[in-house]
């Protein structure tokens, strides 16, 4: 190598070894004709000395330094980094190779335009806070490997170039030169690659996959995102929520020294629905939906009765704790529920020994108040919340509210909490086109009882599936689903949703061919590799943990993809520009 | 799971345990109302005993089967596999998906005719034969990252929806539908990626990069194939060999249990050339090229000493041992010199005590046929072929005839022998656009001495590079350089391969860029991961090692991909067909 040591290594163990650094010139100083540098490279900082000018060198100029290692003197030693004890007295320094005027400092490129940022990216990459993420990432996904190959399980690489996949967003598309008038799509995921791995026997495979979505890029999307890609045979849920609990729990132990106790909490999507009012509940704090239509449904407030005597009313509500709400913080709060759908917001202040106080209190008997008041086991000082409306849409108010009073309480923790949502509904209601749609995809198996009961009533809307999220703080950052593996479902399903069989084998004949010689059951699952790192390190965007992302338009701005190709190059792909 | 063992795992130690197994059905035999079955999963096979009818399941039925675990009854084990010595008395068995009639029997898939095995890729992958080639990649692709990762190398995913590269074969186009009338290419490397993480200083980066070329399918490549892809900061050559050959030594001792020995040999690109006339000899035999023109310029043989006296001519030859050829051998030889380009073979038969029979020994005096006979330190039986003639042609035709002598002796041991070839040439010449290109690309870094003394004589033929190949029993396997870091530099090789800057700055403007910076001395490799291990795993082709690998016509007869899209996809990106 061109240098005995990395800039990160010296120590007093190393004092008077002649030794040979390469790295980035940090920053200058003059002290009195003695220069002072900060050599950097992604190891560390090593102070060099010498005498000289200050203009000799600038930051960020790529040097190959000789010297000797001296102790510092008393009293300038550094005890925040590894080599504060000791210098380089120089005795040469060659240069790479020196920089030009830079854009921005290396050391605050986080605070620069973002689009700047990406731009010039080596340089933002200089910045070892944002170098950090990377190799977080990768210690992530070595984790990953090492975790699973332990537990048996066989990474395969599917392909890129490949078939529209059943996802539902859009496809990037592929010209074929060979086979004109032809295309690939590039994957949204491996889905049915790892069904059909399943059914060739592998038993257990995972991949970190690129994946693709040519999506409209609202909110913190990337065209091409990598997931970690799981199927197992002969599975129970239970069974994938181990191998992911394990992985997860590792990754954080190893990667980030957090513990996390496992298993994770498992809810059902009902439960998840009817407690905190959202299929990817934040549990980092409880501000639990109560359901008070039984208590309040002979009461005199019109409102209530009116909606519980409904046949899918409720009344539901929260209680702050010490809220010490305000005036204006409930108009706010009534503000925000409006928005999110709400004819209207009631409330409870909660006085000495849990007396309520409201402008609606009149209305109810003192017995009622002091069952709602036990209902919330309220405090002096809780607010209670209460939305009256159809139970769903009560449900979702008071899932946003949640989170708006959490924000306003700061009841969030720092840490994270990782949870199971299960037993998804298998399929939705599409107002619009009149039919039913797989909430999840059409792979999910049923779950076997409800199946069996609600579907020859045609009741869809009752069957649960077999599908699982996992959610961390609030998010969903994984989604799977213990598949059909027979194909009689398979088929009752795409009837279901009014895919005819034309449609179904142009689209995934193979599997369906596959499943025609012996299919296991099998489930899997898909982790977003960069929404979890980028949550787990408290970073506001996915883009940060990408080493080249794109921007909001699609586009690199470093190296300006996409753009314009040649004449030629359409012709050889039997394609011309609209 | 649904099963409490697998099909490899029971023994002794288990019997009398009641387990519960779930597999294929590989075989059926029926014994006189005892049916047996083999069950097999990925993990082996365990043999299943019950009363009932061998009807009553058939080959590749998924099944569950529960019973107790027995000793077999003595003289009927298996010492073949690990569960030979116990079978399962079945209580009951449940299909979870039965067989339909198959195309090919499982086991003999690999004597099926491919595009049949790639339709049925999933039952072709059931055959352990051919799991075995992924269930190696998988490890070998575990090994890489550790060796890597302990040596401190970041694993970094470079984009897929990236720009043009420099590599010179087609690049697969994206439309962009954001940007109409734009287009992504999927990357034929992350040459420029690579070498901007150095620029960053991530002084050692390594990804095993999915890598894409849209060439015709000649030969054995893929539209798609991955490589390990490698990059160092503050490098020289033996410091990436070493690693290299740590990564490979690994793989070969952990996945195949062979030990080779390093470091891997090197060789000059001269010297390959003239000793083995090829830049990717074949070192598992010997064969090397002898120079006879100082030993035969002054004899009466006309056509010699014609060659020897041009400028360019030599005289040069193998010694193949043990020949014993008949003159039949030698007429093939001679025609297949022909057809490498010689004008013609000479030869000469090793009698006892090395004396040399010819037609041509009558033109030499006794004195230089010893001298010949010496220079190959030739034996009885032996067969020596001369090639006279320019001296790139005859190295390369004797490097063809290496070849061809070693198949027909079967010279070739069965090992594998690895070595590095170094100093190619920087560039070459095109005599067709009568213009200097680069050897490698236009990024490899001239070998300093070189540069200074031929680059100003515009003597560009005879300057060296700082390139290297790593060559596996006669097969490239891994090519690289030490790569330019000076700005000037490289603007020097864009003037002499008649790169105009626009031309530099449209293609790869964001390294010239960021090579204004500070750039560091790098250097690294990419070595093709297929096709190491289809040679390690002695396979004709690198589509056994690839899961889900491409016809020569650049489908996947499994998906049917390419294929047509709607003409409404089309519309939303802009593009129509011609």
């Amino acid at each position: 190598m061109l240098r005995t040591h990395t800039c990160g290594e010296l120590t007093e163990k190393n004092i008077n070894e002649a030794v040979r650094l390469c790295g980035w010139v940090d920053t200058v100083r003059d002290h009195g004709g003695l220069v002072f540098i900060d050599l950097r490279d992604r190891y560390g900082k090593t102070q060099l000395v010498y005498s000289g000018r200050i203009t000799d060198y600038k930051s960020e100029d790529c040097v190959q330094v000789e010297g000797v290692v001296k102790g510092r003197p008393k009293g300038t030693e550094n005890s925040k980094i590894s080599t504060g004890k000791i210098e380089i007295a120089v005795t040469t320094i060659k240069t790479f190779s020196s920089s030009g005027p830079l854009p921005f400092e290396i050391s605050k490129s986080t605070k620069t335009n973002e689009e700047l940022r990406m731009t010039y990216r080596y340089l933002d990459l200089r910045n070892p806070e944002v170098q950090k993420n990377l190799f977080i990432r990768h210690r992530a996904c070595q984790i990953i490997r090492k975790v699973l190959d332990a537990r048996g399980f066989i990474e395969v690489e599917t392909p890129i170039l490949t078939k529209s996949t059943p996802e539902g967003a859009r496809d990037y598309l592929v010209p074929s030169r060979v086979n004109r008038g032809e295309f690939f799509a590039l994957p949204q995921s491996p889905q049915l690659f790892k069904q059909i791995l399943m059914v060739s026997g592998f038993d257990r495979y995972f991949q970190v996959a690129k994946c693709f979505r040519d999506e409209d890029l609202r909110a913190d999307r990337q065209p091409e995102f990598t997931q970690l890609d799981m199927e197992m045979s002969f599975l129970e849920e239970a069974d994938l929520f181990g191998v992911i609990e394990e992985v997860l729990s590792v990754i954080l132990k190893e990667a980030f020294g957090v513990s996390i106790s496992t298993p994770f909490p498992r809810l059902t999507y009902k439960e998840a629905m009817s407690r905190y009012g959202s299929d990817k509940p934040d549990l980092r704090f409880g501000l639990a939906i109560e359901d008070l239509s039984a208590l309040v449904k002979n009461s005199e407030f019109k409102v209530f009765k009116d909606v519980v005597s409904t046949d899918k009313g409720a009344i539901l509500g929260i209680a702050v704790p010490k809220a010490e709400a305000s005036r204006k913080d409930i108009d706010d709060l009534t503000e925000f529920s409006k928005a999110e759908g709400a004819k209207g917001l009631a409330y409870f202040k909660v006085g000495p020994a849990g007396v309520l106080d409201s402008p609606i209190a009149k209305f109810f008997d003192a017995a009622t108040l002091q069952k709602i008041s036990e209902l919330f086991k309220a405090n002096e000082g809780d607010l209670i919340l209460i939305v009256a409306d159809d139970r769903a849409r009560a449900q979702k108010v008071l899932g946003a509210l949640r989170l708006r009073v959490a924000q306003w309480k700061k009841l969030a923790s720092t840490g994270f909490h990782l949870s199971w949502v299960t037993e998804f509904p298998l399929f939705k209601w599409n107002e619009e086109d009149k039919r039913w749609e797989c909430e999840h995809h059409p792979f999910t198996c049923p779950h076997a009882e409800d199946w069996k009961k609600f579907r020859p009533a045609g009741e869809l809307g009752k069957i649960r599936s077999r599908a699982y999220d996992l959610v961390l703080n609030g998010n969903e950052i994984a989604s799977g689903s213990v598949r059909i593996h027979e194909k009689s479902v398979q088929k009752e399903i795409f009837d279901a949703i009014g895919l005819d069989e034309k449609e179904a084998a142009s689209r995934f004949g193979f599997l369906l061919k596959a499943f025609e010689f012996g299919a296991p059951p099998h489930g899997g699952i898909a982790l977003g590799i960069d929404r979890i790192l980028a949550i787990f390190l408290g970073l506001e965007s996915i883009r940060e943990v990408i080493a080249f992302p794109k921007n909001q338009k699609a586009v690199c701005p470093m190296t300006e993809a996409p753009s314009p190709v040649n004449e030629r190059q359409l012709k050889d792909l039997g394609i011309k520009i609209r």
